[in-house]
């Protein structure tokens, strides 16, 4: 299947980063149209597997996403009339749906959105309008050039009261000819960082009517003498949007760290730099203590969120079994959870794409290296679906009433029961090997989660009680609320992939490896947050010293296995879409092959085709082809060098081809034989690491078997 | 002089932000070929005050810079012969100059550089070759398209020895028709995060000859019969990257970030969101503790480092001084201040545009915000001039150096002086009050530079003890090393903001600011970096939660001055380029009529001339206009709010003009009373202000006063 995608040319991604934003928009509505027929073709549904490893394939360039989310909105929103009207003009793709939430003014405090509908009793319909220009809508996808049809949230007006927020639908472009409506006008916001290929939209409402029966009415309805009925819980509007942030953290957030440390670890095994020892050849960078810092830590973190994902998901699983029940205990705990991980999750790993990037030093600032656009898109997660410190904050909300119901002696929710058991002990560890003991270090990031919001509650109480205003007290505790919620959410973090790892017991030889993942995944944080495990004295500044020593020796360990460990994620060399990190190691040639492709080379003199030189002779270096990954993973790496796919890199061919010249371009007069490098320098290399890595036949192994086991869902794929 | 450069139009970048890179390089040769006739016609001088500032007023955004770099380069690299035949000819620009050092394969790591250069003592010419793909010169400004001529480093060999790294003059296009020069291959390396305006270049040199003469040769210099001579002192090499590092502060690092905190504060007091009281209307985002927590302490990392380059630069001219004297001694610690500054600063400045960027939730992620091309300018700093973690080695390289001949009782520089008195005592702060004395905070700084230059020292010093060859030694302890000479830097910058301050006293009033922006400052350091300072017991825990109090104090004192305060680094509205930025607060306004600029909206159906609506009406709002700027602020803006230019925010026309339509866009009726806003709200908002704000009148001239006491080079423009 992901052969089908990416063979296919109409797929391709490979002139992504010299297109305009009207040459992305267009590609991707071309291969969005395209996807469509592709998947009608194959028989492939688009709530089934396959659709969310296209998505993965294709790093989600396609048009049309709010399409998805528009129709979500009717089923989860709408009534069954509603459904069976508007659901089956979505799916033939007759109108294409977007989603108009966010105003000019206001994104995520809904309440203060200012588009109304006002419902008009003698014609039987709501008359929207933009009442001034904060209350445009702006940023839904798709609405800037594509959409039909949008759900507009608008403030409910009958009778001249307000009933608050409500989900209507509003065509706003023929179906004949695509001109707007009467009183719509939409267009395109511009240029932003990334998205290029969305058209994020503008709208404006100049007295548009819309019938009645076009307000979405599951919960709520507006009966035809004006009268408002609520049906049914108002509560599950939160369940939505639990939904929504949980599934964007391995779409849309994991996805992006994991390529980004694919990128940044490979190319450290290929970029040399300076010399370790004296008189040796230059050492690759991920030798170096310090890029073994920056990075290793990141590819600890893509696990233990990738273990978070689970977690989150399996819960979600049980509270919609709940509220199909209708049992809506859960919620409040689920909302907590989902909006603390999406907020620590989506700012985590921006750093970490971010460091990624300047781990690989100028070459990761340019496009070709496919760093930029991972950051420019994960960074737009940290704002959309809920701002971080608003939805951290809604989080220590949860946290500090939990904290108060515990104290009280009141029953909390599982994930909080901790805060009630306040211990005062001191951290037990008595040498750095302690600390790779998951209970100590568990422990630690308990001890801090606790003290963090007792503190925080108690200055609360302090406040209040010293005559300052509720809502002040809390204004003035909100940056250690903040601290709060994180400390409860790495918490979380660390005792879940702890648990995790011990569960994986049966496999062979992976534990240990998952398990260096997790202690370097809990040392990173106590290391770079040594503060708040001093503070009150529950770690000594001699414990926090055996910290940083077990810390720093596993970063030597872990280097090891980096490479497998990225190639264990599993993405082809075109879902990558870097001249830095593709699985030939061929790093230089690429670069230089591709900006070949620049428009800004066309202008000039056509330069001479020399990547021909570079990529004829070295074409016996497979490219990871892919479908028959793991095969491959286990037939043909096992007799190769752990870092086997970069050994190539840096040869020159032997014979130069005519385009070129006719003199070899490796000089082997003895005036340069100190600057030569080539295959022999490199077979040197790979004796080397033999020698030095204990842990060899295991490491060879190590991709598949982690490939199949610790991500299973792809084997299925 | 301002004016004449931005009322040009051939300097706008009002459509930067729709532009493709071609469109950019070709707008900036345009802009590079206009400002040297203006500059003929004005008489303003290259290496006057005048190239400075208006570099500022186009914001860097011309074409050629590398010509200053090769032109320099002759200039200190050069014989009085070589200076007297190329100077002229690039001054006339004859020529057209570049810089070809960093190559495919070797940035930072200068010694390792590939390409060859080796001596035809038949010919008495140098033949220059590329001898592999790693080799080939990648990065140079201006070498793609622009420049006909490059100062290449290569490796010099004569008779078959190599003498290392020299720079040489060569001819790369033809000053007939601009084709390549034989031998040569050039091109464009693509599309990067920024500097669309720049054309770095690639270059492969296939046994091209220059002259004997073409080697730069004030240092070192070939003779006929193949002789190295040697001349003076290699040191003045450092000298020279000293310069570059010292002055791209200011230039391309400090003005980023004071920009971004510009267009983050104003915004921040424009944007309403959520409610701080029940039952009142919307509260501007910057009165939440945590916006504040994330803007406030930019704003006064932007002073500290602004006066640490005044110290920076100071040190500088006295090094200069001496070198000119033949005195060396100065060259160690100007380079360890240059390189440790240049990367804590180059930090420190990128993440902090990314918090101004995100601080402004979506719209801060629109390429109209001005914020997207300020962060991805900024993060190239990081990387080019030296990679920073490098940098910060080198500091720690001298940190050791010092600590050592400090504790055998040698005399060590003055910046360093303090590595010899380790005190063991405790910080005597007892209440909050104590933190905001800038000698409790200067000391706890230096005991932590203390503390982590000698720990590290004694862990090296024991690892090679215990068996551990040097260099190997050092790699494992080069993280806790980056982390001693940041805490140094850290020291320097905290302890030269409290001196500055100090000096202040005569301005009255101003004085007092400063010295909340030096506590925020420092305390801003502690409060985010707690570990080090608790690590010994320096610090207690009690004496932290006051360094937090006292913190958090501060956000909300500082908060009054925030826009004066950012008003006061004097940026015209065309400098910033934002619609999120500018002095009138016309935020939302100016992101719809900006987005009507963008080419995916002229593809559809033109839309209304909309923004016709608010700008006509709006035309009484100044914009800032600036040759009057101080009068301005002195003579208008006393009469009004301190946040006077953001009181006509949302206010919508009165009288809808006709292109809309013709009902006023803002309903009388009572069913919306409760949804308008306008004017007569901001007025009461106003009185709020004034209210709670004691320092009132001294707010009122505070921009100004500050325009010419602290940032007096400026008055002069």
């Amino acid at each position: 299947m992901v052969e089908a995608i990416e063979s296919d040319p109409v797929f391709s991604r490979e002139n992504q980063y010299f297109q305009t934003q009207n040459e992305r928009y267009e590609a991707a509505v071309r291969k969005a149209v395209h996807l469509q027929k592709k998947m009608h073709e194959m028989g492939w549904t688009e709530n089934g597997p396959e659709y969310k490893y296209i998505y993965r394939a294709l790093s989600g360039d396609v048009a049309f996403l709010l399409h998805r989310v528009f129709m979500r909105s009717i089923s989860v929103l709408g009534s069954d009339k509603q459904i069976a009207k508007w659901i089956p003009l979505a799916t033939q793709h007759k109108i294409i749906g977007s989603y108009a939430q966010t105003e000019l003014g206001h994104g995520t405090y809904l309440q203060g959105l200012e588009t109304t509908a006002v419902f008009d009793t003698a014609t039987q319909e709501f008359i929207l309008n933009t009442p001034k220009i904060s209350a445009m809508k702006w940023w839904p996808g798709d609405m800037g050039r594509s959409a039909t049809h949008t759900v507009v949230f608008a403030q409910l007006y009958i009778h001249g009261k307000c009933y608050g927020i409500h989900p209507f639908i509003v065509q706003i472009r023929s179906l004949q000819d695509h001109s707007l409506c009467p009183g719509i006008t939409a267009g395109d916001i511009g240029p932003k960082m990334n998205f290029e290929h969305i058209d994020n939209g503008y709208l404006l409402l100049k007295n548009v009517r819309i019938p009645r029966e076009n307000m979405l009415s599951k919960f709520c309805e507006v009966r035809p003498d004006g009268t408002y009925v609520r049906q049914g819980s108002q509560q599950i509007n939160y369940f939505t949007m639990t939904t929504v942030r949980i599934s964007l953290i391995s779409d849309e957030v994991l996805t992006p760290l994991m390529k980004a440390c694919t990128i940044a670890i490979r190319y450290s095994v290929v970029r040399r730099q300076s010399k370790l020892k004296p008189g040796e050849q230059e050492a690759k960078i991920l030798d170096y203590q310090t890029q073994q810092e920056k990075l290793l830590p990141q590819l600890a973190a893509a696990y233990a969120f990738y273990f978070i994902n689970d977690y989150l998901q399996e819960l979600f699983n049980r509270g919609y079994t709940e509220i199909q029940r209708k049992n809506f205990d859960m919620l409040p705990e689920l909302h907590a959870l989902s909006s603390g991980f999406k907020a620590m999750i989506t700012q985590h790993c921006t750093a970490g794409v971010e460091i990624c990037l300047r781990a690989c030093g100028g070459h990761g600032y340019s496009l070709l290296s496919g760093l930029p656009s991972l950051y420019t898109k994960i960074l737009a997660s940290c704002i959309y679906e809920g701002e971080n410190t608003i939805l951290l904050l809604q989080t220590a909300r949860f946290l500090i009433k939990c904290f108060m119901a515990a104290s009280a002696g009141q029953p909390v929710p599982p994930s909080v029961t901790y805060l009630a058991a306040v211990k005062h002990g001191k951290c037990p560890a008595k040498n750095k090997l302690d600390f790779l003991s998951p209970d100590i270090y568990t422990e630690a990031y308990e001890h801090v989660a606790v003290r963090l919001t007792s503190n925080t509650a108690a200055k609360l109480q302090d406040l209040i009680q010293s005559g300052v205003k509720k809502h002040d007290a809390w204004n003035q505790c909100t940056v250690q609320l903040v601290q709060a919620a994180k400390a409860h959410c790495h918490y979380i973090a660390v005792k879940n992939f702890a648990e995790t790892v011990e569960k994986l017991e049966t496999k062979a030889g992976i534990q240990k490896i998952m398990k260096h993942l997790c202690d370097l995944f809990a040392l990173h944080g106590i290391f770079s947050n040594t503060g708040a495990f001093l503070h009150d004295g529950y770690t000594s500044a001699a414990q926090m010293d055996m910290v940083t020593a077990s810390y720093l020796d596993l970063l030597a360990v872990i280097r090891k296995d980096a490479v497998p460990l990225v190639d264990a994620f599993d993405f082809t060399d075109k879902s990558l879409n870097s001249a830095l990190g593709s699985y030939d190691g061929q790093v230089y040639q690429r670069l230089y092959e591709w900006a070949q492709r620049s428009p800004t080379n066309q202008s000039t003199e056509s330069p001479v085709m020399f990547h021909c030189v570079f990529i004829g002779t070295l074409a016996h270096v497979m490219d990871s082809g892919v479908p028959d990954r793991e095969a491959l993973l286990r037939d043909v790496l096992h007799e190769m060098d752990p870092e086997r796919h970069f050994l190539m890199v840096i040869t020159w061919p032997k014979e130069a081809p005519s385009q070129y010249d006719s003199s070899p371009p490796i000089r082997d007069s003895k005036e340069h034989s100190n600057i030569r490098s080539g295959p022999a320098e490199a077979t040197q290399d790979t004796q080397a690491s033999k020698t030095c890595d204990n842990n060899w036949s295991l490491s060879m192994y190590f991709a598949s078997v982690i490939l199949t086991s610790v991500f299973p869902m792809r084997k299925h794929l």
